[in-house]
């Protein structure tokens, strides 16, 4: 027996209301087999960005499989609805408005897309407020069953796809202008830099950097874990993501900080 | 190989504690095929009407199945807990306390009932506060087994069953008087009317309505979609679940305007 | 066809983030017919004792699998990562302080033990930070595919794990000072104390027993369940997992009485 199809779910829905309930049904009543997962339904509403980011730094955990994900301030609007083929054969579904589009890159890149709004796999009619129920669950379900990419919408151009970018520090000599790209629960922040505008401002781990937050200049240690300061102390550290965070060992740094997604660091590595 | 057996589980249980998972894994001890779909957890405490409406909006977006609802102010009293076989084939459990009514009138009415306190699938001891895991868990899970509803408790008649009387406008005129019936995560709020009340005081889409809430009044488009108004503009539509709700566009409606459950809201079309 | 194994989750992740449908990925790619229940990712972080009491209290309701646990402040320092065998064939997996030690011995005590910190399961390269998706997920995924214990790390002498001492009331005479051990979601605070505690204190249920937290003495009956009292009446009553608790009927116990976890309570039972 060849293993259940997986799809996988990641959305603003939040966890309150029965909206993510609603798509494990829908799914369910069309693909019985399939094994559903939740990857989170926690993105920050309307966070396009974060989305996109939380897709991109997870999809290669997750089983090949069909990939749902929804943060779509435009519903209802004419943005489109997609379904995109990657060459590592995910198929990934969402609205076309760039979220899907780093972890489409990351994985290896697209093969084939199509647009799903008047989908035959949709549900009839469709609401103008939830195409997650409506056309995005249903028609992921359909993938799953093993109807082909090109059955379930219109082939589009994937060079048509909206793009995002992602964040990039701005560098002067051995200083990073980084922005705060996301704050998980325990209030790490996420940084919007990884090793390599590290390694051009010449900090090793272990290294003494000067951090400029809106509160003023912090000393701050470059070190690999949590425990590698005493609790209570801040850390800049490369998480599991590959990202440059700042977290504070059993202490959230957001908090500490002041820190909000979107805000900006200086970061220096005197000599 | 004939599809898993589905429960689907709403419950006020929340997602903090591990009430939840202990029910997957009463279900799961009992009837390890079953599929478990956690159709929502986040009705507000003990709010019977709120767990009633969303079963009722969400049962037909689920597979044909036994259906768990657990609102229950009243557990370890003398209300009674039931299993409720619909005519489409669905079985519902829960507390008889009026959660169960109108899905059961949706799905096309009941077949047949069972009181299931001290029923032979319950588990011993039973807690006074726990029925959730001691007694509908694991009697949903006989059920998902295939056993008959009638060997799972003990017969009463239908008609004896706690009813709910679904919200409806009050109209004078061309004037609804209107209930918040739900908000959600968006702030988004749900008001006790349909798209029948709308017709009768001659709103069509696109038309200016007035709306009178504590902080005054205002004049609000009945559009279709968020994005029919601009962002941070209030909305007047239909929602995915066929009700009125008042929204807006990326914003949070029920914060502008103060709303919580239970309130009321007027809504006039001036010619 | 026996039942696909099971493997239970416990953290301290939050839903907010990726982390936890991560993990379910991590296990599905290794495993992917185990079925992934979820006990609770809401135990309030960092505390390992809140963790294992919610992981011993629940344990017996899971099926027989393999149980990951992880409250883990010390991730990336050198405490260790262990899976350990218990005589009624369950496994637990996580780290080694004390989390799940009051689970084990309920479960009839440790058979084996491995540290699994270089299991050859694990992914590489370990995050310093995330040992949940990087150890923690793939080891037990293998354990669920049936890899034995002593396969998947280095065997450990048993006797040598941390260990985690269960609260227990301080008796003088007629009185019991406890300890407020764990608050849920709806403001019932359980305390550490059980059955038989108020039995050396003579208290039998309906008894009204003095209770003085820090706002002042009050008498509270001792019932069997919430509505034994009226609603907004503060009732002690045995929880559904054994510990004495302190609730308010349709009300919050923890925010009339400002408790917080780790306060201690004086409860005398007066001729």
């Amino acid at each position: 027996m060849s293993p259940a199809p997986v799809v996988t779910l990641l959305t603003d829905y939040g966890l309150a209301g029965e909206f993510v309930g609603v798509c494990h049904g829908v799914i369910t009543r069309v693909a019985p087999e399939a094994r559903v997962i939740d990857l989170t339904h926690g993105i920050p509403r309307h966070d396009v960005r974060a989305g996109a980011l939380t897709l991109a730094r997870s999809l290669l955990y997750l089983p090949v499989g069909i990939h749902v994900a929804i943060v779509d301030p435009g519903v209802g609007s004419a943005r489109r609805a997609v379904a995109v083929g990657l060459t590592d054969g995910r198929i990934l579904v969402g609205p076309d408005n760039g979220l899907l589009w780093p972890a489409s890159r990351l994985a290896g890149g697209i093969v084939d897309a199509v647009e799903i709004s008047s989908s035959q796999y949709r549900l009839e009619p469709v609401s103008a407020t939830f195409h997650g129920r409506d056309i995005f669950a249903p028609v992921a379900a359909a993938l799953a069953l093993g109807v082909e990419l090109a059955d379930v919408g219109k082939r589009i151009d994937p060079a048509t796809l909206q793009t995002l970018e992602l964040p990039t520090p701005c560098q002067r000599d051995r200083t990073l202008i980084v922005e705060v790209i996301g704050i998980d629960e325990f209030g790490n922040a996420q940084l919007g830099a990884d090793a390599g505008a590290l390694q051009r401002i010449g900090a090793a781990p272990g290294a003494e950097l000067t951090v400029c937050a809106s509160g003023g200049e912090l000393k701050v240690r470059l070190g690999r874990t949590f425990s590698d300061v005493a609790a209570g102390q801040l850390l800049l550290h490369l998480d599991s993501g590959g990202w440059l965070a700042i977290a504070i060992n059993r202490g959230s740094a957001a908090e500490r900080l002041g820190l909000a997604i979107g805000d900006e660091l200086t970061i220096e590595h005197r000599r």
